[in-house]
């Protein structure tokens, strides 16, 4: 079934307008294009509705959040739930500033939110208010591993039914959690945290799974999650002895361009529960 | 013709002042540097003519609009005019949004402009008002092929007649036209709509070639879209196997590096009409 | 000695907090994770004693300057002031406006900065007030060599005095200097120049320096500019027949995320006077 949905991005070639940080913008637009999607980053609250109206669906990633920007992100994901669009939102440093908090509140509060990607310290932070003193980055205590999985999948759950919303926490493993299933993704390189954006790339192209896939979300966004592991598996073999992560940020992106359905249907390593 | 305006593009270093959008603003720069330009990327309405006024011409890419660049477009534009800069335009998005559509309306009206750089459907939309439902693509409907391309160079000449610019529609088959002369050049590679941004590139490129062309602007306007639609053609011969279009990227801004005049002289494909 | 410099940062990660222009802040970032740092971009006034309270240093780059961002950089420079964060200054384009020469004189009254990294034109533009016109790249006249160094040496560590800075100037050859001390330092490859922002680059690197070697800033930054002007040799012997200025921008960076504190201590070229 994954490698369906990956197909269904690449048929129907959906417009994601994406409202995202300057520092991963063009990767976000690249990767996009990568997995047959088509990017439009506009992020202008003026013409907020205009742009939907030509979009299939939205993607809101807070890292470069100034104040003019949180009206953008609140008339983006209005227009986007006006016209059926699923909104997918990266909470980049949540916990990190009151700034970001209270927009993520008032983002929560204005607008459906089909999709929530994160690291664990901004899921965490989102769940629980807790405070998130790592950047950008998760916080050094919250890694993903087979003691704590349990404890972070009925996180996700728990999250997904207060807000209607599917839950992604990436990390070492990964989760991808409604409110009544999740998928416990084990695809990944440890390569893809030494390159800025690889959490930006993936929610940008999240917003394109689900809506190229909106009947069956969860999934589509699973499929999304393994697959872009995958990628980053698939970009470790080609790392040679002078290479760095500058390099591993153009195989990642070539990666996704050259994906297939029968690779991610035999390369994804997930389980459900 | 076309390789001594390439040259005088390497010899004379024109110093460009780019205000584009935030997506693909550092290929914009080094795909200046790479063509023997010098890039400055300031949009700041404030500095606009203090920073003409060291530069050589202005490029202005509506890509990332937002409500406070307008004015830097206008105050940039007015600066280059009262210097005499050559000014480009890529009008990104044109028909899209109300927004993009009153500022290029603006522009028309209180700057000279000297080059137009769009797809069809942005050329389209300024020349008769349509609407534009792509996004930042070409619409489906909106590409150049031998039935139509006597129909896109009225096009280009008029729309050049009545705004007294060089206007540059790039597709499959790229026009560059001025009232009574039309180049219709068949360089290029389909990998170019694979990467974010090589219609940006190309515009940069243009200002640069304009400024360091001013007596023979449309030939010299020609010759930058036939030299980067041949980089384009050269950087696809590099692609190997586990390539993608991040890879393309990187192939294209290297051949921009190394093109030279003989190249450009030998490969240049185009006609006069 | 540098080598234990270089080792300092990979070892304790420390957190840049940079406010740096939207044409290499992808770069900025990327380099950043590649010595071993943790990046975290923001700009945002409101936000940014919130954002210097998780971080370990402050960079301040003017380039992608705009009349809101002023206030962002003071915010951000007396919140890092506050809680003893180095604070490292790129002037770009020095000299070229009056709004960058005014918020510099704002920037040097309101905030103690650490260190101060620009090329000769900036530096003498902040040294002398006078005029700049060579954009954002020096000036044709400003290079260093045999003959004026001396002078440069002069210029540099009386700035130093005045401001209580260190000051780097960089060129082909590179100055670093406190008021009693300087590093001339003989690495580096010219194809530096012809991408954009290795300068910004280097900036962004120099804070994590700073912050990690916090008891000796000017030995620091020395080490900083060697490394990094090291790896611009590694890097151009990577450079391949059709390789150009994007391929190089990858090597850089690769270059500094593989770049051992042995090849550093074996690999730094400069005398101290």
């Amino acid at each position: 079934m994954f490698g369906q949905m990956l197909e269904n991005v690449r048929r129907k070639k959906p417009l994601i307008q994406s409202m995202t940080n300057v520092v991963t913008i063009n990767d976000c637009a690249n990767v996009l294009i990568a997995a047959g999607a088509s990017p439009y980053m506009s992020d202008c609250a003026e013409e907020a509705y205009d742009s939907q109206k030509v979009a299939d669906g939205l993607e809101i990633n807070i890292g470069s959040i100034e104040t003019p920007k949180v009206e953008a992100y609140i008339a983006g994901g209005k227009a986007a739930n006006k016209l059926g669009h699923p909104v997918v939102l990266d909470p980049v440093g949540a916990g990190v500033t009151k700034l970001r908090d209270e927009t993520l509140k008032k983002l929560f509060n204005e607008v459906k939110i089909s999709v929530v990607r994160g690291n664990l310290s901004e899921i965490k932070s989102l769940a629980t208010g807790s405070a998130n003193t790592g950047g950008v980055d998760a916080q050094a205590g919250d890694s993903m591993n087979d003691e704590n999985i349990e404890d972070v999948v009925k996180l996700a759950k728990n999250l997904a039914k207060k807000t209607g919303a599917v839950i992604v926490i990436t990390g070492e493993t990964d989760v991808v959690a409604n409110s009544d299933k999740a998928y416990i993704i084990k695809n990944g390189d440890e390569l893809m945290s030494k390159i800025t954006g690889s959490g930006c790339q993936l929610s940008a192209l999240t917003a394109a799974y689900a809506a190229a896939n909106k009947e069956n979300m969860t999934e589509a966004v699973a499929a999304c999650v393994a697959g872009f592991g995958l990628c980053g598996e698939l970009a470790k073999t080609r790392m040679k002895e002078l290479d760095g992560n500058a390099s591993y940020r153009t195989y990642l992106i070539d990666a996704v361009y050259n994906l297939t359905a029968e690779q991610l249907e035999r390369g994804a390593k997930y389980e459900i529960c």
